[in-house]
């Protein structure tokens, strides 16, 4: 799986555009995905949204998942399950996906999302799941 | 908790007001958030992004617990876990969130989503996680 | 799948015989597994362990989730995810596993785990699971 | 939190005792308990059951969590997730649990359990979750 093909895959998600995500980092096994932490993906008191930092986590461990996965398959999320831990406040937020374990059937991927404030970068949520590869439509 | 302050809160989300939500229904420990399939908030094959599934699901349920926690406080979510069950076609989205047990320090909750095609309505997600009271910052 | 492979299977499980458990109902997508509250499967304040909970919560989904399963086939848990509401307090456990999307390569399960305290039920735990089907060995 | 006082209450766990489990490691934040695999833990095919694995991953992330609250609270699971990712076959498995941060209301933990077989440890689950300080009854 090249870099190439998460970037085209990615670029297909409209809802990363909508939340202004750029994938930062791809190589196998592990791929990072930030986003602004702006009005537009806020809670009702102006901190980010889990709704985001879930987003953010679930898209770079799932693509993380891929770039393990055989050329010409797709993957989705089977289920994910993520702890915040601290409130997503600062300019940008990274999420870091990578892969635990791939298998033949499914794939066991873990991700972390870091706030950036100035020079600070606080883990505010952790995330463990399971990804699976699907036929192209 | 009056369904003003619950519906006053919700605006203030600005995530929600992007992927255009909308508050569709507020009881004791229930309450439906709905939201349209649009390319904005699609996936890369154009089904609607796991994020928006889980975004429409956790809020769901926050609000549900915030429904039967104390007068003045907030709600945030420490942890949920969302099962993907089928992809999210159709017209619309819509995740009913409930509580199963409010407790003093902690509030269980559970949701479903479901994908509206026509008359038909598909549960697409289960969700199954933990609420706690905070105070207004 | 009959209810005799199912006992069958049951009956193989030696952390099942440890534990004193019973498999008290068997249906199509649904299974009830009970044991006491016994000072052998205790945690340190005399209720019962998180890790019973969690055993009879899982047997109950995974079995519920065979039944819908092909004929020969035998079922692993993927992943699972239980929420801890009240101490394990009084005589009896009793787990009731239901499936809720019984897939092709996959199965959503949830249990509920009830304490029976003479004849108050209360509901401790809510798990939310994976399972999936192998190959018998 | 001094070591004896974990030694004391995992002392005081009649699972523990049941599963033939032994705290092998104690220290700030984390905490690895083993046990052996025998028929009595097994599930049907012979391997250590998903009980077992949970039971031993729970415990040691619930007494890493408890290494860093206060002294004279105790500590019990709020919710915890596992991902079963090999079949437990060899002599023994560990889990060693660890804290991913510490509030002051509730701790966010991860656990992995290793199967020992010879001289290769396999690493067949991840755990996270979640633990609450409770009052001593």
């Amino acid at each position: 799986m090249t870099d190439q093909r998460i970037r085209d895959s990615f670029a297909n998600q409209g809802l990363m555009t909508t939340l202004g995500a750029t994938l930062s980092h791809v190589a196998a096994g592990e791929v990072h995905i930030s986003a602004p932490l702006q009005a537009a993906t806020s809670q009702q008191h102006g901190a980010g949204h889990a709704g985001l930092t879930f987003a953010l986590a679930d898209t770079a461990a799932g693509y993380a998942a891929l770039t393990l996965m055989e050329a010409g398959r797709e993957v989705m999320t089977v289920e994910a399950k993520i702890n915040l831990m601290a409130p997503a406040i600062g300019e940008v937020l990274i999420a870091r996906g990578k892969v635990i374990r791939a298998g033949r059937r499914l794939t066991v991927v873990q991700a972390e999302v870091f706030a950036i404030k100035g020079d600070t970068e606080t883990c505010i949520a952790i995330l463990q799941g399971t990804m699976i590869p699907v036929d192209p439509a």
